[in-house]
């Protein structure tokens, strides 16, 4: 670990303990959406569609409606918005109609498992039966399943209601559902100050988050208009303010419990069934509940983009970068709003770009419809931006890392898109990586059998999400306390979270209780996402605390007769500022809450507006078969600042497991498409994920510049580490073998295509 | 209804709408204790004595252990508790080996029912066959089944440590537990002041609160020592507090969850199942279950205890009491712990009684201990002073109510056992009742078929709980509010607490969302019970709410760049006193929460110390058939004071509930005992309830004198009305037929037997 500023000593900040929900996790206990059990509570099942692309002429439900046990049928028909409306969620405009037709095709259907009705019925085995037994007459359209297709003119529309938009020339009357542009200098001007400028083209399919756990939800729409929705998601909160206008009612009337969660990557932030087993509860009266299988997770939730990138970028001499452009063409999927635009602010956000464009495109195709997966964006861009970085550095002869850390954005830079850096850790965590041991060791080129051995770095951004949190914190009366928080917990949350409170009251970690409530139970929440969730929701941790220390100050005033500005409170003890006899501990002060008033909460609050980021560097050594273009990973490691490790374990554990993911998505995982947009591998068996067996242990180096807009120092961490790996992956091959693969992911066939290619005998 | 001070007009306090769980409940989709299903959740069943006092020679589980689906056999051995400690808890002193051989005994049975061993199982059906299995061979020992057999010397012994305590020559050695005496004043110079004086004795039999769901409990105890449990239980943290001695655990390594509650009256206060669930747990590694069967409920809870009890009371011929002697030999049951305090405390409460003296004794007996039934052990010594007090009235030519009215305590009056008067309605509700139709309208005396009507009064008191509670209260961005309470909802009081909250923010009582945490959700909060939540938990809502309007104005005042003083806040409006363009109302500026700094959330919290208690004064008309002794009641009235009614219709009910359960107490609830200790009726056919079609319309009176320790004046409710109900229907039954039975219950064979005494055919 890599510290490079510890303004204070903690006690509990920087330790590891187990986290609180570990053995409830390992033991089984833990309720996650599957167990949920409720009285009167029957099962639902999805008829989807066969084609990624046809109109619905016809549904006849009737043979399922007479089928055994079946208690409600629905088709789009049935989901409470008819037309379109835009409304704002969030940040977002949202179209009402597609929101709901997404979950429940109405005319069209826009990707292969598009849901086109629903089953209610007794039992599951019930239920998959009947909803098998609903007939649908399509007539099957011609499928767009490229951004190139989509982009030709004359391209049969996903939806006719994009095509007007005036996005430019190139654009118009195409699937373009979103064109945007940052411009900052001249770029012409800066490629004429270049010695070198590398441009190259790269391309990207889908890749899925493949979290373990399918999506799931249960609801009740009870008599009085009331919703009671128990889900598997990545915000309660989330869900709630999603659900309420597609199902036309408001927000306060939809009570949103969330259960344990199996793996999200942002994949489980939209809702895909909670507005369905709604509709289907409505008419059958009873809790309805319904479990994805794998391949519909797979055809009919949100992986990350495939696409097209195109970059050029200049340096002169001295090892400047002159200018850059960066063109992006990624897949929405079969509605808008793919993570282009948070690729484009990711792009060159780690280097210096006096003149620079960034042109994003948003490409409706009949996919499924993009969700976040980790640093929704940035790994795309970065596989991009980061290969022709190395390119310029082997024209100019420079060392990587020395290039890297020449350009690096740094304290009071300006990105590309608009915002000036605080405070950043960029040049700290490349300096990290350089004074590596892993670094600093040579790579012996050659392996075992005339294996082919490379090594690549490449850097990468992420943002830090703030947005908002809310948590209570009540004393018990042996001096614990109880942690109320809405942030559901993904990757160690409660022990990140309860450990900042922890140190503010001078406990141990595990004597703060930590809960996550439904929505009706705690202050407003923003999904856990965006890196935001240890730091926003620690921060309103860290200000409950402090309010409870203020509220046992005035207890401790009231038993010594004294008023609460004389009390101190440090390591744990409270004294008075005037009477050095007088001294109280937390826990011996917890016990005369009775005879001091009662009990004791405190709540805190915050709308945290992030940090300057996350940094991440990485470094891979491959070792390649040149029989069989096999890639194996045998040495990496990952610098990061992470600000303040709360739990340095779960850090490093989210940097192995972000860089884990990148190496899956630049090594093996994809979504192979039929012809007429059939996924052809929706099993695990068929894509492929790295497991323990394929990787080595990844090294993890924090290193920890705080967030001045934390009181601990804290930045998010999780997202970060999945920007790099691709690109250095495909350094590292380039090194091993002299080929530079633009398509990932690259496996055996590409590299073997492209070795063979390079010595004269490939296609 | 009555209003005698109304000093404020409010919105929603006062009105009645739709309790925010009554859906929930009609519809089944409220969660009980008998619908909790957990993932690997198992059942467990008890083993329990056949005899009511036997010393256990042999326990052999080997045949239990050996049966299919058995996964875990516990007897007292396996109990945490070896030995006998005293610890306090709350204000109680408890004897840890006691509490513990309470739940499953060592080496002696004390009362019929007593759990010996448990059995958990794969399902339930499996845990009651194995628990069958236990072989137990026992010594029967000659159990103590009244308080005279109890209290006669050389009586056997219930437990031999407690014959030693020196409580008085006449308790020595016997099984009397605790005797205690308030006195004040000289009653010898009283009676002899007195004109007339009537001494009586009264004998009771216990009765049980006969809520429909049976005690449930279940819990996980997990590798690391924590404990989970889910239970139907008027108090989590009570819950929590009694397990963790007994199971020698930490308290906050417990974390309590309450589900819904099927009634308690006072019988879900202790505890019963849970330890045992927790020790089969642990031995078995998964979450037990245990669900009880009527018969257990009936032999091995608490209920109220029957006894013997002898009033001496005179009166000067102005109509003053001069003196009063009252003695309460109260059975506990099989530990220690009857009601008997609250009884003495109650016993000359509505009177002002110059020389009094009250002694109370509890008595072990070989029958379930005893525990709260609706304000406990004040009925018992309700029906005895009722009675005399209406044979003085009888002697003296006095009208019943015109008696109680001139001797009513009010404001300033020393209760016999201590404390003075606040502001109390005692007159108030006397004088309502005296004021009501039904007391004007003359009894026609004569039925049809030759029965015979008779008309009764009768006064009652009980006190108000304070405790403490501590509630949290969630500002939506859409102005509604979620409200966080650890109070559970027995009668009503999600709503009555949510409408406290509503009035202060000026939402309607269906904008607070109300939810019941678990005990890590919420702080500290006393049982429900006691007649405190509405008043105590309310408060702690007010403030709550007091709190979320102090941090609203602060968020008015970032929006207007002015200071939180400067904002008032009046009819869910805020507004700035120096400018009076500026206006948001509560809605509009929970809309811009996200704006000025995030969620907002505020806790209240309370140690409430009571009230001056509620007098409830009840008037029934009887009708007799003198030839079965049956007693039917024909018109009913009760008068209270209620401090101020939150929810009207809820404080009906109570009014309404309790005057059932007292006439059911009065004419036909009663434990059969055979002469080994065993009930002999212990089902609800044979243990007679009231049901609707046995009762008038009751019509309750609601007398509104406000509490001056609380804000809007909440006197609790809950109790008073099951004080009066039984002295009224024995005075009633003498203005019937002239006999006065002080037996209870007065069934039809007893008054059968005294209207023949009487008229000289009797025994």
């Amino acid at each position: 670990m890599t510290i490079i500023e510890q303004p204070k000593e903690y006690k509990v900040i920087g330790t590891r303990p187990i986290r609180h929900d570990g053995l409830d996790k390992v033991i089984g206990k833990a309720q996650y959406g599957a167990d949920l059990k409720l009285p009167g509570m029957i099962w639902g099942a999805l008829t989807r569609s066969p084609y990624a692309h046809a109109r619905i002429k016809r549904i006849d439900t009737s043979k399922a409606e007479q089928a055994p046990g079946v208690m409600a049928v629905i088709t789009g028909a049935d989901m409470p918005v008819a037309e379109a409306i835009e409304i704002e969620t969030g940040e977002e405009v949202t179209n009402l109609a597609h929101a709901s037709d997404k979950l429940m095709a109405r005319d069209k259907v826009v990707y292969k498992g598009h849901p086109v009705a629903a089953v209610a019925a007794a039992d599951q085995n019930a239920a998959i039966e009947a909803a098998r037994l609903i007939e649908v007459e399509y007539e099957v359209l011609q499928p767009v399943l490229t951004v190139d297709e989509a982009m030709a003119s004359g391209a049969p529309l996903v939806h006719e209601d994009y095509a007007g938009k005036d996005l430019g020339e190139e654009t118009r009357n195409t699937n373009v559902a979103d064109h945007f542009r940052h411009e900052t200098g001249d770029t012409a001007a800066g490629f004429a100050q270049a010695a070198v400028v590398v441009e190259r083209e790269f391309e990207l399919t889908m890749v899925h988050q493949g979290y373990i756990e399918p999506h799931n939800a249960t609801a009740l729409w009870k008599s009085d208009g009331k919703i009671e929705i128990w889900t598997s998601t990545q915000g309660a909160f989330g869900v709630r303010s999603s659900v309420a206008p597609i199902l036309r009612v408001p927000e306060t009337d939809i009570r949103v419990t969330p259960l344990e969660i199996g793996g999200g990557f942002g994949g489980k932030i939209p809702i895909y069934l909670e507005p369905v087993c709604a509709v289907l509860s409505k008419k059958a009266g009873r809790p309805v509940k319904v479990v994805m299988d794998r391949k519909s997770v797979f055809e009919a939730t949100g992986p990350t983009p495939g696409g097209r990138i195109r970059v050029k970028m200049g340096a002169n001499d001295k090892g400047d970068i002159t200018a850059a452009e960066v063109d992006l063409y990624y897949e929405a999927g079969a509605y808008p709003g793919s993570p282009v635009g948070a690729g484009a602010m990711c792009a060159l956000a780690c280097y210096r770009v006096a003149n620079a464009r960034v042109d994003g495109y948003d490409i409706l195709v009949n996919k499924p419809k993009t969700a976040a997966y980790r640093a929704p964006g940035a790994t795309q861009a970065a596989y991009a931006v980061e290969s022709v970085v190395d390119e310029i550095c082997q024209a100019l002869g420079m060392d990587p890392l020395d290039f890297r850390l020449h350009n690096a954005t740094r304290e009071g830079d300006r990105r590309a898109d608009g915002p000036v850096y605080p405070r950043i850790g960029n040049l700290e965590q490349l300096q990290a990586l350089k004074d590596s041991e892993h670094y600093r060791t040579p790579l012996e080129r050659e392996g075992a059998d005339g294996r082919l051995r490379g090594r690549g770095v490449a850097n990468g951004f992420w943002f830090n999400g703030g947005m908002q949190s809310c948590v209570t914190i009540n004393v018990n009366s042996d001096g614990e306390v109880g942690l109320v928080e809405g942030s559901v917990d993904i990757g160690g949350t409660r022990a990140s979270i309860a450990m900042q409170a922890a140190e503010v009251l001078g406990l141990r970690a595990e004597e703060v209780h930590p809960v996550v409530v439904d929505t009706d139970s705690v202050g407003y929440t923003d999904m856990t996402g965006g890196s935001r969730t240890t730091n926003a929701t620690g921060y309103a941790a860290y200000l409950a605390a402090q309010n409870v220390i203020a509220g046992m100050k005035e207890r401790a005033a009231i038993l010594w007769e004294s008023n609460a500005d004389d009390v101190e409170f440090e390591d744990g003890v409270f004294s008075s500022k005037h009477d050095s006899e007088l001294k109280v501990t937390f826990k011996e002060l917890a016990a005369k809450l009775t005879e001091t008033g009662g009990p004791l909460a405190a709540s805190g609050s915050i709308r945290q507006r992030g940090s300057g980021g996350g940094f991440g560097s990485h470094l891979v050594d491959v070792e390649i078969d040149p029989e069989t273009g096999k890639v194996d990973v045998i040495r990496y490691t990952a610098a990061q600042d992470v600000g303040k490790a709360i739990h340095p374990s779960y850090v490093e554990g989210q940097i192995q497991g972000g860089a884990t993911q990148g190496i899956g998505w630049a090594l093996n995982e994809e979504y192979f498409w039929s012809d007429q947009g059939v996924m052809e591998n929706s099993t695990f068996l068929d894509y492929r994920m790295p497991t323990a067996l394929d990787l080595p242990m990844i090294d993890a180096i924090i290193v920890e510049v705080p967030n001045p807009t934390h009181p601990f120092g804290v930045r998010g961490v999780g997202e970060t580490p999945i920007v790099a790996p691709v690109g250095a992956v495909a350094n590292a091959i380039h090194d091993a073998v002299g080929v530079r693969l633009t398509q990932a992911p690259m496996k055996p066939q590409r590299v073997l295509a492209a070795i063979k290619e390079k010595n004269g005998n490939g296609a």
